[in-house]
């Protein structure tokens, strides 16, 4: 029966020539272990070796806004879905009726990534035997909450069936790393690296900024008040991360605008930064020169560089002030990236100590933007299909309007940015399937002949993510 | 014959299994009741039982820019298709002449969805045998004259033959509705309804402006002097339209900013367009201001709000003076959504008594900031592919780029927005094949089950948009 | 062997009923002879009897920045590659490393349309019976070398081996088109048309725009001082650029800004341009000028207007300084079409002397503003997916985005636009088979019968290009 929940031939062309070439490349790559060089996961779960994950709600619902929106979209309250509120108020917290709620709702998630993604954990890795609806949601509820209380379904243990070769962090400048020591410290096998990401302290318009600051300071040892003082702050915290495994940074912004600004300019928008002053052009300025001034870091300590672009963060002013970020209400806008990515280009571009990395999800960029910078500059590559496109059809789309412009060597292979870790075997497995799939009609339509299509398969599952990374 | 003109698995996908499939799902919606919550159809047509549809070129050709544009182009003038000059100068009005030149043309339509549907209207609806061209036209004229004299092609005969079980026109502010009462009173059985469309008073830029307003003072019965009184004619008109039978209402604007004005600026902006000296800044920002209204007026009483952004009327000066407006030339733009549509999210979007429905034709905005948009806000939902995308291809392309994201129940399903009453089942009917080919394309690639895909079916056949426009 | 290397069902659908009409459709075009109305082919090639391609890194590496940008991107600095630098510095001038290099990297190529062309060029028309890689490379420059030393691949033989109707080629303003007048007298039989393009003197921006200028002015006999002058002047060279042959103009731009100035403004600006103080404002404008005048003489004079937009030029300074322009560093940007070409559509859009070409390399404009034009004014048509959109997956989004709602009537058919000449018929080729499938797909899916597809498929593959070109 879990044949039926899950076709052994998912994702495939259902042409049986390309399905039957894309059926043989993806069973070569399969079983490959997983590189995951970027991603939202908490390290606390694998620094103790007895942590859980909770009830069936807790892994699936509740940290997972890819979910949530969903349903809140449709009219269920994200108190129904106990989302926790910032003021601490009241929401569901009988996990079962959660879980009923989402049950009865799963049928939302008909075409989705989501629903691939669950599909996969549920009945893949769960073992579960019955779709999920009203109906079973019970039944399902007992029989995962079964399994998650054994030692089988721990984070560690699962992180070594998912053959998980190197797992990377996400951690603010500031972040002691703590919890990255302890994994290091107890012996255990599994690869978890930190990300350097500065975005609380370089995006002056955040509420919290100067909190963010002062943390930065106290972690540093002294008190920044200037320009000048945060980019050394920046340069020390880079080298701690570095010496903890770090091989990466990452920066998020609404806007690619960069910036290689003067020294009096910055320390002038810093001061008014630091005196609460700062306009919007500030910080958009200011924004800007940060990532100018981290992109000369990794030409100098070779950290690569990555630059998620493009996305307005908390459009929902009530859901904002009830339940705070990343509670879905993240909607991507335009972006442009010849111009505004001039200044880096202009002084690392050709540098071959650089590696960039750009993510959006405005696909208009993809042909006409993204794909000849990749294709032209060798510091430049591009991340995979992002958030909303991180989806079977949004691989599709990638394949078909980056790949013959960039070529495939001018991209990274998949990157989960995950926040649920129990997704990240089902999302670069849609990937590997989307991949095997994509070069199986490039066999059939005679674009590469099955010895390139088997080189390609294996670069696409980690090879290029690993190269590039700098993990191999 | 007829089976070479019109093959009946036209539009679905050549893979035998996904047409097996596609093919299966097709039939359980073919023949559904037609819900048509939108479009241009004229009521007089169905007020009277005695109305007739005039000469094949009355209905296939000179009410319909989608057709005349396409000859135009290719230096067919106007006037040798009839359309009525402003000023009355001669066109030509030999309706059998008007006829040839579009049969020796009609290859010009080859691929369109303009073709498609004049195929199923031809070949049919009204049993057409052979292929429409230069040397078929006279006798397929001869043979639409006879038909279209027989009281079976009459409008309302028509309505009952295409099963259309409910059907909106699209009416002025000021609109006495005699038509619609009419059509009450008569006995008929079908169901014809009005929506409420405020564009030719709440967009000051108009030429007519004054004039439109003068004659919604008149309705009202006291002259509107004041944005305030405004407004509160808007919302005794609303009542009106209400009571009437409408569920929902219509804006159409260029660009869809909105704004949340404060009195005092918008009684500013008022008085200026009443002085005449309204900048286009003014008309901008007024109507803007007009769509928030309109918002804020559907969460009081409960019209569905559609909301048609993105198209720039009247390109064509020469076009416009000699022929007027909606004549083939109105050009889409850029839409941008995520700013411009934040003063009614903030305010409206999480309210569950407001249904707002975006239409664009800048397909850019779908997977990047529609279906997002709709994946969160539970006001908002998508409506399907308008205008110039109301094809196959953008049928095709809507699927892919905002399902995975938005989910299929924050949709709408298909809406015909047609001016042309006999296409009515031919767009329909090309929306039941595209729908029926997509969902077999997820059930053949794992990502649906046959039971899931049973039940979308007919959800995208009218049952989404009966819900959606309260018409259930 | 030659079979493997290059399957004969190349490009076409894997589903075996649309590969089969595919098939059919494409014997009945593939050997219809190429008419090129634009590209970049040297005069100087085909006006010397005798001329010959140099070696295989002459031929298919350094003219070509298709190819080295992609070696580049990885790192292979433009030297290795023998790119002659701007101070006559030191290069590589061993070609059989270069090719080394080249053939080491080859694989960079997979999936990519430059991979394609190379593939026809190395295994069609060249003969290669391996593939190429590192340890096939000397072997195959030894054998390409001793081709190329035979009669049979000088220029002039392969331009009748391709069967090539008409090449234009694309010449300054200023240029003498002495070529043209040797290759003319020199009674072969192979036509060759110049094309009228006017940049270099109607761009002020550009560094060299004086000293193009002053060549303009020599070249009329007298100083230009006068933007009425310059205007004059065109005017004159457009007359010998017609009685030379010419059939068309073309104007490549950044973005398709166009304004109808008046006299003052344009003499002023011109004069501040002369005095080295033209701002970058004054230069958008002129520009836009200069393609407003240019419409106007098409309509005058009878020559097609092609129109390049959206292409930011020479985007890397590293790059250009030393090596110049043309280096495979010019960035596609977005392009607006509805409100910037409004002057030109408003005075000539409706105009039956006028043909204007609207080329993009933003396939955004595609179907919400490229194909609503070109389906509405008579003057204007879409010519084929342009530089890094010409590719496979390319011409299937521009077929997918553009034909519904332009129809094919209103598009120009393929124009190949190549430096490259060797790559004409392998650029032909996928094109024909790219519309070859397209046309199938349309047939099984019902939407043409086969007699429409066999009536399509040759004015796709040059008749459409013949007639709009007015080469017949």
């Amino acid at each position: 029966m879990s044949e039926q929940l899950l076709s052994p031939d998912r994702f495939f062309s259902p042409d049986p020539g390309q399905r039957r070439v894309a059926r043989e490349l993806y069973e070569g790559i399969a079983g490959l272990p997983i590189v995951s060089p970027h991603g939202h996961v908490d390290p606390t779960l694998l620094a103790d070796q007895d942590a859980t994950f909770g009830t069936p709600a807790d892994l699936f619902i509740i940290p997972d806004h890819y979910v949530f929106r969903m349903l809140y979209s449709q009219g269920v309250p994200l108190e129904a879905l106990g989302i926790p509120r910032r003021d601490g108020g009241p929401v569901e917290t009988d996990h079962r009726k959660i879980w009923q709620t989402f049950a009865e709702h799963f049928y939302l998630f008909r075409g989705t990534p989501s629903g691939a993604w669950l599909a996969h954990e549920l009945y893949e890795i769960f073992g579960i035997k019955q779709k999920l609806n009203g109906a079973t949601a019970q039944a399902t509820y007992d029989e995962l909450a079964a399994k998650l209380a054994t030692p089988e379904y721990r984070p560690r243990a699962l992180f070594e069936r998912f053959k998980i070769e190197v797992l990377c962090t996400t951690d603010g400048a500031a972040d002691s790393l703590e919890y990255h020591k302890k994994i290091r410290e107890s012996g255990w096998g599994g690869v978890v690296r930190p990300t350097f990401r500065p975005d609380a302290v370089t995006n002056l318009a955040l509420p919290a900024w100067k909190a963010n600051l002062d943390a930065l300071s106290a972690v540093v040892g002294r008190e920044i008040t200037t320009a000048k003082a945060l980019i050394t702050a920046l340069e020390e915290r880079r080298a701690f991360f570095k010496q903890m495994g770090a091989t990466s940074t990452d920066s998020g912004v609404e806007t690619p605008y960069t910036e290689a600004m003067s020294p009096a300019d910055a320390e002038a928008i810093f001061a008014r930064a630091l005196a609460g002053v700062a306009t919007a052009e500030d910080a958009r300025r200011f924004t800007g020169y940060m990532a100018y001034e981290m992109a000369r870091m990794s030409v100098e300590d070779g950290l690569v560089m990555q630059f998620h672009s493009g996305c307005y963060r908390n459009h929902n002013p009530l859901v904002f002030a009830k339940f705070g970020a990343d509670k879905g209400h993240d909607i991507p806008v335009e972006t442009e990236w010849v111009r505004n990515l001039k200044p880096i280009t202009d002084a690392f571009g050709n540098n071959p100590n650089f590696t960039m990395i750009l993510f959006t999800m405005d696909e208009t960029g993809y042909s006409r933007e993204m794909a000849p910078l990749a294709g032209h500059y060798p510091a430049l590559k591009l991340g995979p299909p992002w958030w909303f496109q991180d989806s079977l059809n949004g691989m599709a789309r990638y394949f078909d309007q980056v790949m013959e412009t960039a070529g495939l060597y001018n991209t990274t292979g998949f990157i989960d940015d995950t926040r649920a870790f129990v997704s990240i075997p089902a999302r670069h497995d849609v990937w590997r399937r989307a991949s095997a799939n994509w070069l199986a009609g490039l066999v059939v339509r005679g674009l590469i002949d099955e010895s390139d299509a088997a080189e390609m398969a294996p670069d696409m599952a980690n090879g290029l993510c690993r190269r590039t990374f700098k993990l191999g």
